[in-house]
């Protein structure tokens, strides 16, 4: 059953009133994946987005174990004690609809998961054609209406899920491990390149002389494969030094982004390249989810390997056939 | 005007023959933009398809400047002493219709290019939506229909064409200079990680201390970042030092891979890749290339920036106008 007029337009007020009860329903309904609640969850993205895109947009990386949780509790803490309104969406890739089993505990963060003025959410990955992060943009946005002005997007370090929240935040920041060789066991390629800052997190006490040496390793390496920032930061999330110091440094580059038109150019950039990447997402997915185009792609994939055909003569028989499904869909 | 039945006839044969002068007519015809040469093309490349794959297929990639016509030069000479037949396709992006200006001089090679068992020839850029390694593919298969057995894809390491060139060979090298932290200066995010093998080159003379400090600082970059090969060698075009160890690897990875079947399966895997994204590019060129999905494109960029749209809202308006654009092409 779909929601009535009247309970869509509650949650709509809710959102505006910063209530996390109408919030929280407001995002199951963007996430959900029943037919029925597109129309109630596109209609309440609408009424609010002109109440979007005014806060601090934060992804946070790192493998298990490098103290995210801890990280993120004493960075929300702090930022609180400041006047901000914290939402932690954590996008975990490895349970799709459940929202994941590594990032999906509250108790992870026990003194923010206790203050009204933060908001913590599992953000479910989208499955194998809605992109990694599925419906992490919209809950952003959702929360920006409710009145969060800080959101930190949380992910694991392992997979694509990274690259989709680095085209999201305006700030991407992944957080290692002191003692350098070992820390980036399991991140995966390509994820040090999308920083604008690494973090070496857990550099107290007799791990100081290693976080100090681990971070002239990473800014040697990074010079040396030319990938990535050249800003890396120390700190600790159980005695908090250098949290502070991380915080401003996201506000400096942010404070300058605004200056030159940075800021707005890359959230420009984001907005309309989220729409176009959707869109030749969804072209692709007629092609790909098609019986007709499957069987095709089979077969030519045999008779490639037979030396039957060329590539370039079954991509303009595969080209014709997508044109017919692509009609029959219309 | 199109070729005669009987024109296209002499070029096939001529290729098969290992006729030159037949191979560079079927390679032009295959980089022909003019349609009436589609036809001719395609039926070359159906016609040899069946005398292709036995080669061994290289591809090298450095910054001007790391030597990488001398080191192909050297390489070559010494291949065409062991009685291969060399072709070598130089990739470059930087004057598309043309064969590019940096590497389109035969003179840069003037030992090989005087050889009958070498074959050189630029390989032109295909436009912003050919890809950049455009008909390169197509050329390496009637280079081996024309016998040759190692071919050599040259590339410039400053953007998109490795990564084409990187799949379609079996071996993908970088070279490096001497002087590890100059040595990266200008090549491309992302080109290390394709790598097999990173070659430093110009390991002679006053250079060797530098080259071996740069190989182990490489070493310890990579093993940090995780990023790439572990296989490091160093060479000398110039006195020939260490070119055919750097061959000795190729042929140990080679080697190994056909005893495990992963050559096979990465060669069967490139070419049913080559026909997908072949096939989703032309889906997408529909749709990019389409004036009325450019103009809507704009309108719901500046809805979006006004705020009177939501990207799903757009993306769904959009794919039905595709579907449409879609099934006018049929």
């Amino acid at each position: 059953m779909s929601l009535t007029a009247a309970a869509i337009q509650d949650i709509e007020a809710g959102i505006a009133g910063g209530d996390r009860r109408m919030l929280a329903k407001g995002i199951t309904l963007v996430e959900s994946h029943r037919k029925q609640d597109t129309g109630a969850a596109q209609h309440i993205l609408e009424k609010v987005m002109n109440q979007t895109g005014r806060s601090v947009r934060v992804g946070i990386t790192g493998v298990p174990g490098v103290g995210k949780s801890t990280f993120i509790e004493t960075l929300g803490m702090q930022l609180i004690g400041h006047g901000h309104r914290i939402a932690v969406l954590a996008v975990d890739p490895s349970s799709p609809r459940s929202g994941g089993s590594i990032l999906g505990d509250k108790t992870r963060m026990p003194a923010l998961s206790m203050r009204p003025e933060a908001f913590i959410r599992p953000s479910p990955a989208g499955g194998i054609h809605g992109g990694v992060a599925g419906k992490t943009r919209e809950t952003m946005l959702l929360c920006e209406a409710a009145g969060y002005d800080v959101i930190l997007v949380e992910t694991v370090g392992v997979g694509q899920a990274e690259v989709e929240v680095a085209s999201m935040v305006d700030f991407f920041m992944v957080l290692l491990l002191p003692g350098a060789g070992d820390a980036l066991q399991g991140i995966k390629k390509g994820i040090i390149e999308l920083a604008d800052m690494l973090v070496i997190n857990k550099a107290d006490g007799d791990n100081l002389p290693a976080a100090r040496l681990a971070k002239r390793e990473y800014e040697q390496a990074l010079h040396l494969l030319r990938t990535g920032t050249d800003c890396i930061e120390l700190c600790s999330s159980v005695t908090g030094d250098g949290i502070s110091r991380v915080w401003d440094e996201v506000n400096e580059y942010i404070g300058k982004g605004k200056q030159t038109g940075h800021f707005e150019t890359k959230r420009r950039d984001q907005l309309y390249g989220w729409m176009t990447r959707m869109t030749e997402e969804a072209v692709l997915q007629d092609f790909r989810e098609d019986d007709r185009m499957r069987n095709a792609l089979a077969a030519f994939r045999s008779q490639l390997e037979k030396g039957e055909t060329t590539p370039v003569i079954a991509r303009n028989k595969l080209l014709n056939l997508y044109r017919k499904i692509s009609a029959d869909r219309i």
